[in-house]
Formats: structure tokens, C-alpha cells, sequence
């Protein structure tokens, strides 16, 4: 089959990889459309160490499984293919079991291919009237609301988004659709206006000095810059007793001014991949609409195009269609 | 009266200072006994900016005050003087009311002196059952316990907690005292002990590699180092969705591993003041027994020896009574 293949940092098309094999317990989907996400990049510049078929955000149908009435399903599906057996697996979600694989990041090939593999457990089926546009940034949007699980209180008050690259609109879109009074701040009033035609609120960081930012100090805010400096911007627009959600990955090592997360007893939460269902649910009943985000579509074929255009500097979403 | 005097970034005696003025609802109490803590070594060399009488650990007597019935009373009190009339104050205890100040810390002289003025709303009043050398723990114990409060879950499994100085030594004897089950990992055999002694496990740290470190793994830690690599130590021993409460102020900036944060969703989250009556009651039931802390016991006229002591390389508790 054709796969887009990440070795040794470089990103190719291979026509003829493998196609997966199914084990017990496993689905092969057939992928219908695929998006392409900063993580990827991040694996292509080393982070994980990831090598094989790279790619985690899909929609796809069914072939084959041991289900029979998943057979031929539209789908999506939880990343993480934990063990199914240890207490991470059989109490939560698996998101951290130890021995887990992860589609297209840790230990098993991923979505920018024709075919892939996942646990039948991750599957999510979809009803017909979510387009794949839309289901296809289901797994985005899960992380995005998993944001508001690093909270004790369900929803805060308000809420503040630093980056307005594809994660962070992402995140305020799914704030806002999760009934959250959300700003953004970024740098690109073309991005931001994204925002605001969704209830957002958006500044620009160049309209924003000191006294402006402790002005809008907020009970939330979260960090999806992707860059090392984004830690202490979302810090300054923390509120005292706050939470700091820190939702990008980055490769280098962070200064973080620890006086101010003791004195103002800050704090702040590394987040992950959210519950895929919850993710479906919004995107479905239209409270979630991810599709001003979409920036191009290229063919597998054209796949090595589409990763260059995705990681060219500002650019937005991605997809894929095999 | 006499009273120690840090300006710029000296600590001196000032025999000669003038006694504090009660303002309305405030609270003028006679100093019995006083600590020193790592926080005001830490102001000694310039943290806060802060210059005045330095010391925020107390048992006294209260001499004048609104409230005839407080008269003559020994009490601790809340180290902080919010302005009574916020919606921190009104809510929750003022520890993060904007104008605040902070007894010995910020804009309010401190305890390292005859007498202090404090708000009466900030005083607990003392059984006579609890011993001066133990009631002048109130407020680090108050702080240490607070560590509990950053948790969503009351009480975890276990604990770690790194440091094995006074601070780190007190958070272990408190939350064991809480019913938690604590380890403390430090570098002095001699200090290790006095966890040991009071229940909680011990280890050093050259004992242990990176397959030990991993193995130990607990759902809370704490740092209590007081270094800048104490971030990262108490990290490496956080649990995949564990919670690292910070418990040091350092002045440096401190790097962290922001990928590791993310990925194993850890929760980081500064921790200063606490709940004092919480406090006094477990030092008046004997759960908590910081007396093997006490190194040294000086007069206020050797007020300037007893904080070089205290600021000596792995000093333990010294006490000053006035």
C-alpha cells in the first residue's frame, strides 16, 4: 500500500509498504481522510524518536475486526492501544498504560497511509451525519476538551489561549463550543479572526504590555505556542490559585519562574489526548466547528506536498485523502 | 524593643526600634518564641525586596486588641494580612489578596522582635496543653500540611518528598502525621533518621539509580530542596498523572522538561501558606512532633548568631525567644 514514512527525520512516500497485519483484538480501517498535526512535525524534527508510518488524526471505515457489526463502520479512534490488561488500561483509558502504543507516534504505523491497524476497543463508530471534514478532527478536539479534565471546576469563568497556530485555535474553538468565555492571543490577525467568527475573544500580542496583561489575568489559560517562551507568557496571564494547561510539546528544556508558581500557588498541567466520544458528540451536534481551520487537501500521492506545506511556517490545517 | 532588622541584605540587631503601632482591628502580641526558616534566608539575599523586621514563625501573647476576651491569650497567627474586603478575603482567607502584606515577608514588620501587630482575625487562639517549642511550628506545619490541599483526591497512596532540610523534613513528619505513607530522600544520613523516627520511609540519594528512581515512582511528591535542580529531581519520581507540589522558593529560574509534563500529564503546583487551626490541632494531638527538628535555642541578643546559624550549611530548626 502507499504510506507516508518517517525515517531518520525525513518524510517519503512509500508505495509499497507493507499493509498492516491484523492480531487479535485489532481492526484494519481503511483510511478515508487524514490530518496532519504540529506532533507530526515535531516526530519529523526527532521527538519520540518515532520511525514508521507517521500520522494519528483520521476517519476511516472498517474492514476487517472480530466485531462483526463494526464491519464496514465509519470511524475514528483513541491514539493510545494500551495493553488491555494492566490497572491503567482496566480502570481508566489506557492513555498511560505503561506498555501502550500510539498510532503513528510510539511503536505502531499510523494514518497517512491507505490501511492501518488499532485495538477494536479504540474505535468510536460515527452516525452518517458527520462529514469526514469534520470527524476527521476528532482526535484534536478530544485533546483540546481534555483541557477542561485538568480542572476541578468543570468550567471556569474564562479562559486564555496563547497561540493561534491550528492547536491553539483548536483549543479556544472547543473551549468556546464547551461553553468557555475564551480569548486568544497570538500574532496573526488573519488566525485570530478565525476565532472571533466562533464567540471567541482574540488580541494580538503586539497590542498587549504589561499593565494590559495583568489586567486580563484569567482563572485558566493554556500554553499552545510550540515554542519554549510560551510557558511564561501563559504564565503572566495566569490569575492567582489558576491553572496553566500546558498542551504543546516542545523539544527543549523551558525556564519557568518557580517564586511565581509558589507565591501565586499556580498550577500547571501537562495534558494529552482527551475522550474521543465527548469529541464526536460536539463535533456532531455542531457546537464544535473545526472547519474554517481546514487550509488545503492533497491526495496521498501528493504526500510528501502536503507534509512540506504543513510544516511550512503558518500555515493551518492539512488533510489528507488516500 | 529589640528586633532583628534585614536591610539590604544585612540582618542585624536594631536595639533601638520602634515598637509597632496597633491600628484599628489589629492585634499587638508580645513575642514568646520565634523560628527561622529557610524563606527568610532566602530574603536575607534579596528575594521579595523585602527590608524590615524579618521572621513570620510565632507563638506570643496578645497584649492589645479589640477583642477584650483575646486579651492575655497565647496564640500563632496567619502570617497573612489580607485587606479584609476583597473577594479573596470575604471567600476564601486572603492569601491571595492583592494588597496584602505578609508578616516578616512583605510590607509588614515581622516576629524576630518583642513584639509584632498582626489582624486579630489572623490569630489562633492556644490551648495550655501545647508547648511553646511546639506551637512555634504552627505556620511551617500549616505549609506543609497545605501540600495536601493541592490535590484533587484528599489523601494519595504515598508520597515522596525531596529534601531532607527542615522544610523537607517537616512536609515528610506532616503528612505522615496526616496518615499519608511518606518517603524522604535527602543527602545526610542524620537527618533521614529523624523521618525514620517518626514512621516515614528514607533513602539516600546516592542510593539510587535511575531503575530505582523509576521503580519508586508516587502519585505526590514534593519538592522541598531549595535548589534549582529539585524541579527535575522530584519529576524523575512523579507518577504518569501524579501531581509534583513545589514547596521551595528559588530565585534562579529553573528549567523543566515540558514533553515529559505533557506526555505523563503531571500536575505541577506551587504551594505556600496554610490553614493554621488545622495546623494547631494536629501539633496538639501529638499526630505531628516537630520537636526533633530543634538544633539551637538563642536570646534575642544573640539574634544575629542565631541567624548565621540558622543560614549555616545544613542547619536544622533554630529557635530565638525574645
Amino acid at each position: 500500500m502507499r504510506a507516508l514514512v518517517l525515517d531518520k527525520q525525513t518524510v517519503t512516500l512509500d508505495r509499497e509498504r507493507a499493509a498492516p497485519e491484523r492480531r487479535s483484538g485489532e481492526a484494519i480501517v481503511r483510511v478515508d481522510l487524514a490530518g496532519i498535526c504540529d506532533t507530526d512535525i515535531q516526530l519529523a524534527r526527532g521527538y519520540m524518536g518515532y520511525s514508521g508510518v507517521i500520522g494519528h488524526e483520521f476517519v476511516g471505515t472498517v474492514l476487517e475486526c472480530d466485531t462483526p457489526s463494526l464491519r464496514g463502520r465509519r470511524v475514528v479512534a483513541d491514539i493510545n492501544a494500551g495493553c488491555g490488561a494492566c490497572d491503567d488500561c482496566l480502570a481508566r483509558d489506557g492513555h498511560h498504560c505503561a506498555s501502550r502504543s500510539v498510532l503513528g507516534i510510539l511503536a505502531r504505523d499510523g494514518a497517512l497511509a491507505e490501511r492501518l491497524a488499532i485495538p477494536e476497543r479504540c474505535l468510536v463508530a460515527l452516525g452518517d451525519g458527520l462529514a469526514d471534514e469534520r470527524a476527521v478532527f476528532a482526535e484534536p478536539v478530544a485533546a483540546a476538551l481534555h483541557v477542561l479534565d485538568a480542572l476541578s471546576l468543570s468550567v471556569p469563568a474564562n479562559a486564555i489561549v496563547v497561540g493561534d497556530g491550528k492547536l491553539g485555535l483548536l483549543i479556544a474553538l472547543s473551549l468556546r463550543g464547551a461553553g468557555v468565555d475564551t480569548m486568544v492571543i497570538g500574532h496573526h490577525e488573519r488566525k485570530l479572526a478565525i476565532a472571533r467568527n466562533a464567540g471567541c475573544r482574540a488580541a494580538l500580542e503586539s497590542s498587549l504590555d504589561e499593565h494590559a496583561t495583568r489586567a486580563l489575568r484569567a482563572p485558566l489559560t493554556v500554553d499552545a505556542t510550540g515554542s519554549s517562551s510560551g510557558l511564561a507568557r501563559a504564565l503572566s496571564l495566569t490569575a492567582p490559585r489558576g491553572t496553566l494547561v500546558l498542551k504543546s510539546t516542545v523539544a527543549e528544556a523551558v525556564t519557568i519562574d518557580t517564586a511565581r508558581l509558589v507565591v501565586d500557588e499556580i498550577t500547571v498541567v501537562g495534558s494529552r489526548c482527551g475522550d474521543m466520544t465527548r469529541a464526536v458528540t460536539m463535533l456532531a451536534n455542531g457546537r464544535i466547528d473545526p472547519t474554517p481551520l481546514i487550509e488545503a487537501r492533497y491526495s496521498l500521492d501528493e504526500g510528501e506536498r502536503a507534509f512540506d506545506h504543513a510544516r511550512s511556517k503558518g500555515s493551518l490545517k492539512v488533510l489528507v485523502a488516500p
